[in-house]
């Protein structure tokens, strides 16, 4: 018998940010919340949860697991978290197999769903039958539970997390889950957009945000300002700033944010800020980042920014010095830099799209535009509207920060999870 | 010299709803809100606010009145209110004028704007200059800040609120207007999208409702399940109760409410209850009532009603027997049903339309669906899962009944105007 080679899958993971505990959340999701989600996780005292992803490090689900599951443990609750391994072969098969359910034409070979499998049974070791409940995130290890034994399924409850927003409207596409996902017990999806006409329970989870994650946590006015200033970006009390942070994509709308800013700069002084980065594997981002470079080369008062992947800092600050923060996508999934600037008590002017108006309720919190170029003169007003009215502006970014604090804290979404675990328990 | 008759202008209104308070509002706005407010008030104090509108009652702006003002006066604010009175042809023009406004084709007659001036001279009267904040509410009184003298305007401040939905894309229809009501020190406005393009300090302050009001107060189980039963529907624990209010009107989304309800049904027991008003001076409601009353007849479970326009208890306790509401609206202004049954902690299912979006998140308090017969599915999809899911449900609801208690109580439209009178005055 040959040794199994031992990887990241083999133990449960340690995490870095282990000292995090949920008392220090009381300042931003408010003694109740807390109260409420302590007096939830007592009574899951003695369940064993086992949360199972692809990546350690790197995408926003392990993101979320790294600031989720230490939370989770400080309010006792025994959490087990595993990341399966696999080959180029796997993750290629499995990029494919999301751009997919997010409705791209894309062919899922039949070699690639061989490789899927086999890297399955490979890691269905990971599933030792010790948990209560088995939280599976993504279409990567779905295949898990249809690789355990019988007696290990029979006592445990399965729940497949869907951070994908499926393409619902297209037919092929929940078929070809279809079958795997109704042996789970739940299924969480991240809108009712998504919600698939599956015969499984299913709950909904918005996403949310970390308040003390780097991108998010409070600086101090020197922090914030040292770095506006690194970054040749004159003070807002002087000249306001109007920032867009934003991978560079074509459905996010940079260069109606230009138009936009062109409209207002002849009325009164102001900069516009575009902060986004470019991804190696990403041929299309660096292209839109060139187009803006040559669009903007020569006009004063636009800072273009490609800043690396992992710039929470810079972003944070940014956010933080900003007087008006744009995302006028064309196209958004939800859209959380909407959040993250309302949490930073900034008024949003975001694109009437995706996600966008599950956070911003129009002209109280924020304002929506018409996606597109029949925007521009709309979002050209609301940025007039706010440097005219900063009275109101305040206010706005004041009730975002409220709304945000309701329901679009990591909190909430800990909150989700728990009550999931709790109905699957007791039932 | 004749004596001038004296109508219900000449006097300051005597509110029959005096009794209420600011400390009311305790159990449902929050300690915290209350105490801003009444902080806030007392910055006020000294201060005297005139509102001036064109009906004591009937209409919303009367009934936002009637409850508004006892609370202002509860805090200690000097608030006085006065009702301009005209013959029928000036509201005939001021019926045309809104019908105009909200864009609609109609014509704005001279000899209707003659009677405008005319009666806006009569009622100036009521101007004596004693208030350092003249409010005028929608335009049958806007004229009045044209006929004061100079003396007394240098000393006021004047704010105009709009509640109607200008038709801003419609260039003749913000030009109507303009002149006049840049003559004030600021406008109200009720959402983004009917803000014009005015030389003036706008501000935004979302609808919302009274939770006192005999619409939305607190009742007994009893009073709730007498009401229930006195109109034939069965126990909700029976057989679910979903419910569509609504004016019998072609934009509300009857029909799609009767094909979503019939595809449930096939499923499992539930009844629809459709509960709306005819009005004396509008026949196509009564077309449409009788349209449906013809669709629905002969098939069970369905509940078709038409009460008179002040059933505010009636509507009510329906909407809290109800398990699930709908609002399939078409073209919506704002949509304050949707707030009204989110506020009795119901899961509310409506059309991605008007002013929807801005009280439901799609899936996190209730959910949103595409109007009109692409929805029909959807729709339906939405009530089985509600059906199926009552925990979630409960839980969505709780939500909702959060949403409305930060965002779309009265408290807060307080909150907004006394901020407003606060810039003003300390300008």
């Amino acid at each position: 018998m040959t040794a199994v080679q031992k990887g990241a899958g083999d133990r449960d993971v340690i995490l870095p940010g282990g000292e995090r505990t949920i008392y220090d959340y009381i300042p931003y999701a408010g003694e109740e919340m807390i109260e409420r989600l302590v007096k939830l996780s007592e009574e899951l005292h003695g369940i064993t949860v086992q949360q199972v992803n692809s990546a350690l490090v790197g995408g926003g689900v392990a993101e979320m697991l790294q600031s989720l599951i230490p939370i989770q443990r400080s309010m006792g609750l025994d959490v087990q978290w595993n990341v399966i391994t696999g080959g180029h072969e796997f993750f290629r098969f499995t990029k494919s197999l999301h751009n997919f359910l997010q409705g791209k034409e894309t062919a899922l070979d039949i070699m690639g769903a061989k490789t899927y499998w086999e890297t399955n049974a490979v890691n269905a070791r990971l599933i030792d039958g010790t948990a209560d409940v088995v939280l599976i995130h993504d279409p990567q290890p779905a295949g898990l539970i249809a690789l355990v034994g019988p007696e290990i399924r029979a006592r445990q409850k399965w729940v497949w997390r869907c951070h994908i927003q499926l393409a619902r409207e297209i037919h092929q596409v929940t078929d070809y889950l279809r079958s795997l996902i109704e042996l789970y017990d739940a299924a969480i999806f991240s809108s009712a957009r998504s919600l698939p006409q599956w015969n499984i329970t299913s709950y909904i989870s918005l996403p949310y945000i970390d308040p003390l994650a780097e991108k998010n946590r409070e600086l101090t006015d020197e922090q914030v300002q040292g770095i506006r200033a690194e970054y040749g970006i004159d003070d807002a009390e002087k000249k306001p700033i109007i920032l867009l942070v934003s991978r560079f994509d074509p459905f996010k709308g940079h260069a109606y944010a230009i138009e936009a800013f062109e409209l207002v700069r002849r009325e009164r002084p102001c900069q516009l800020v575009l902060v986004g980065g470019t991804a190696a594997d990403d041929p299309e981002n660096q292209e839109i980042f060139e187009e803006l470079q040559d669009r903007v080369a020569g006009r004063p008062d636009i800072h273009l920014l490609n800043l690396p992947p992992d710039s929470h800092l810079v972003i944070n600050a940014l956010q933080r010095a900003a007087s008006i923060i744009l995302q006028p996508s064309i196209r958004e999934g939800f859209g959380l830099t909407v959040s993250e600037g309302m949490w930073k008590g900034k008024p949003v002017i975001g694109g009437d799209v995706g996600g966008i108006p599950a956070q911003i309720a129009d002209g109280y919190n924020g304002f929506l535009v018409t996606p597109g170029p029949d925007g521009v003169d709309e979002m050209a007003l609301r940025i007039s509207y706010l440097l005219r009215n900063p009275l109101l502006a305040r206010e706005m970014g004041r009730r975002g920060q409220a709304t945000v604090k309701e329901r679009f804290l990591i909190t909430r979404g800990i909150w989700d999870e728990l009550t999931l675990v709790k109905n699957l328990v007791t039932q």
